[in-house]
């Protein structure tokens, strides 16, 4: 039996997490608000893993790894990154357990006190540029380029698989550059690389933009970021990238000599995404019946499926999917043959809309005798007969095709729900009966942002950088404004 | 200048520490027992995981994640294995800090106490086969075959880079079969897995065999290993393989219904490889030059560095490095080209035999003229100037034969440091003078084990695999013997 997913239209939140367990991505664990990622949903991680990290090595970043713990006096150094960080984490405060002398376990053993708290990181910058210190003398040790594959943990109240947990995992570079211009060309350069990733990838179109200063990373002078639009209608930022200026070199007292023989702090950039974009995958494509996956970042692409009553017919099947399975992987793409003599056809073919294969491919003893095969793509669940000559040429091609149409598709969804609006009414009233963007204009004050915030929960998702210069008047306040930013709900 | 290590006959530890340190590997932390590994040593480990990672799914494996936190209850479900593990470990008791009320920057919030500790994983079985409980209903969701790539922490109380640090980054597989033959199959499986990667990648001979009841994994009714020797005469364990019985299922709960309509409880093994295979990796092969990379794991292969003096010297040397480099790449040899003005040759030289890279090319202005190079490879330092013109496939097979060399190498080492001795004079004789491993005649009680351990601080490695059946008297308590185990010192 086909497991029923609650439809988008009657919840849409449900929907989503019905779907991330009923795919097999993800389950809550036994540990509140951390998250087992189930191997279907794990294979997906590790494609968005490899591309990322070839794209990351190929503009010039190695990878290095720096300790899970960070000692508690490391985040009071950078005074805004304190307030932003230092709050809600995880304290490990002792390091041993011991029996219970009532007999009942194990206790904490309160002889086993840390002299100095240790907070598992909830991002690395302060660790980093502890360590840095140590790395950098004169300007020929930079730029560093380093980036970390890692687990980070952020006590988040209220929490969901993916888009916030308490345990995340994640990638975050960390650089170092002799000049500013240097790390602000690195903060640049690594959002394209998200938003090539996210397009090119993920078929998620998004807008490259700087954050208001009300939502910079805590420690930032400018946070760029990626913001992509869900399908009901909220946006939610994919990736960020951040220059931070001198201030942890500051902190934590990391100078340089310069080529003119002077001395200066070094100048830094972070940037990262996490588990957070499979959460946007998800949201952008999939549909009620399940996933809708993007052929580049798909676990398997096709998936065999052989129709058959008596054992003789499976067997000729499957001797002819052996042949097309060898095809198909000379051309680099993936496959599943499913021969699960337990289950029937229909299941597996629900099974595999649910999990969003691009392509399934059915093959009859009457396919056989015509040598055809019915081939059914999974983002417009169009179905057709196709000769089994040269179908591995055909799927190619309509794999590139799936992976073109979902991104158009959402890049057609994200315009029309896009809306310009002059006025705070007109504003009030898209947020609440259509949602998406709202290009609007903004007096540049974070404190008009904060109110229209509190008066709506909407905030400004980024200043794109697109933008086109035009002479308008603040939505909220009246004043002036030189161009159009975008709002939104957003997860 | 060159970086002087300290020799191996002079000290052997401080050898180690300064190699890690020099050549870039790791350093030690602001946090007590924590490593930061640096990007040329984190190379090397992202070769090490994708082979292993290869080899893993072509065993029929798949990756997932687990949560990083453990209620500390859940390490009370097992009883040997809350002894093993639950002890010295992180304990997260809070989940907030705040400023602190007398302005001296944050403090623990008080009244963010945690109701149940969280313990950071030292090892996953018990947030594992919780989580198990859920995907198990019958045979046929068997077998389980998971892996999961992750970082551990044991609160060490002596720290040494690699070989034992507080967290380290690890991979244990956990998998759940329907009877005890798959699982002890699995076992034996993956210890081959590790075996074939040690001797064919890091060119590292071992010993595979069982360990005794001593030494086995808190918690299995089996451990398999895979033993290497040190160049110091010491072994080092570098993977192990665990047969968990039902120990976990029973203590988590996970039955399953049998083909047969019966009720069982599941089966289960574990097995983990960890960054210390970096230590064997470095101590196996380095002399007092360097380090001694095996090619298969080395971040690059071949140094191209040129000499030269004059800039238009260097110009005509690089056009010829263009087509070499071509032509190696296109072999899949990993090429770095160092033409780094600011640095001599002989300074390069000195930092390339540091770091171990297999092969050094050195072109000149004369070389060019002959048509000829310069080659040196790391192992045996010896040099040879070969013609430009098939280049590539002399280093193509230079690199085999530097595999080939260096596992034999420490092969033939192993051998002539292993001896057998009959009596307990001649082996405390052999431990004091000579090291290495001890092949004797054991009772087989732990008893014994315990008693010679404690006399000599030497262990049982373990009970090879090709243990020959030969009649004799355990060395210590004179009691009858089937076949002779390993002893040595250990890391």
């Amino acid at each position: 039996m086909a497991k029923e997913l609650t439809s988008r239209s009657e919840n849409y939140s449900q929907w989503y997490n019905d779907l991330v367990v009923k795919a097999d991505l993800a389950d809550n664990s036994a540990v509140r608000g951390c998250m087992v990622i189930k191997p279907y949903g794990y294979a997906i991680w590790e494609k968005i893993q490899a591309e990322l990290d070839r794209m990351f090595k190929e503009t010039g970043h190695v990878n290095a790894y720096f300790p899970l713990f960070i000692p508690k006096s490391f985040f009071s150094k950078e005074a805004s990154h304190v307030e932003g960080f230092a709050k809600e984490c995880a304290v490990v405060t002792h390091y041993r357990l011991k029996n219970d002398p009532n007999g009942k376990g194990i206790v904490v053993d309160p002889e086993a006190k840390l002299e100095e708290e240790l907070i598992v990181r909830p991002t690395s910058e302060t660790i980093i540029w502890n360590t840095y210190k140590g790395w950098i003398q004169s300007y020929r040790d930079l730029p560093i380029l380093v980036n970390q594959w890692a687990n980070v943990v952020r006590w988040e109240m209220r929490t969901r698989l993916f888009l916030r947990t308490a345990e995340f995992l994640w990638q975050e570079g960390h650089t170092a550059h002799a000049t500013s211009q240097e790390a602000l060309e690195e903060t640049e350069r690594m959002v394209n690389v998200y938003a090539t990733f996210a397009e090119q990838f993920m078929a998620v179109p998004v807008i490259k933009g700087a954050k208001s200063a009300n939502e910079r990373f805590a420690g930032a002078l400018e946070t760029y970021c990626i913001e992509a639009l869900m399908q009901d209608g909220k946006a939610l930022q994919a990736g960020t990238s951040h220059f931070l200026g001198q201030n942890f070199a500051k902190a934590f007292d990391v100078r340089f000599a310069t080529k003119e023989g002077k001395e200066d702090f070094v100048w830094a950039t972070s940037w990262g995404v996490s588990t957070r974009l499979m959460g946007a995958l998800i949201m952008a494509h999939s549909d009620d019946n399940g996933l809708v996956l993007p052929p580049k970042l798909a676990p398997f692409q096709v998936v065999i499926v052989p129709i058959y009553k008596q054992a003789d017919q499976l067997d000729a099947i499957s001797e002819k999917v052996k042949e097309i399975t060898a095809k198909l992987k000379a051309l680099g793409i993936s496959v599943k043959y499913d021969n699960n003599d337990t289950k029937k056809p229909g299941w597996k073919f629900a099974e595999y809309e649910l999990k969003g294969v691009p392509v399934r491919i059915a093959i009859g003893p009457r396919d056989l005798e015509n040598g055809t095969a019915e081939v059914a793509r999974r983002d417009t669940l169009e179905k057709q007969v196709v000769s089994m000559d040269n179908i591995e040429t055909f799927v190619q091609n309509l794999l590139d095709e799936i992976q073109a149409n979902i991104f158009n598709k959402a890049l057609k969804f994200r315009s029309e729900m896009t809306t310009k609006v002059d006025t705070y009414e007109e504003f009030k009233e898209v947020l609440q009966n259509k949602g998406g963007f709202i290009s609007a204009h903004w007096d540049g004050t974070p404190e008009t942002e904060q109110q229209i915030k509190d008066e709506t929960k909407a905030t400004i998702r980024c200043i794109p950088f697109d933008q086109v210069p035009e002479e308008g008047q603040c939505i909220y306040s009246g004043k002036p404004s030189k161009g159009r930013v975008l709002f939104a709900m957003a997860y």
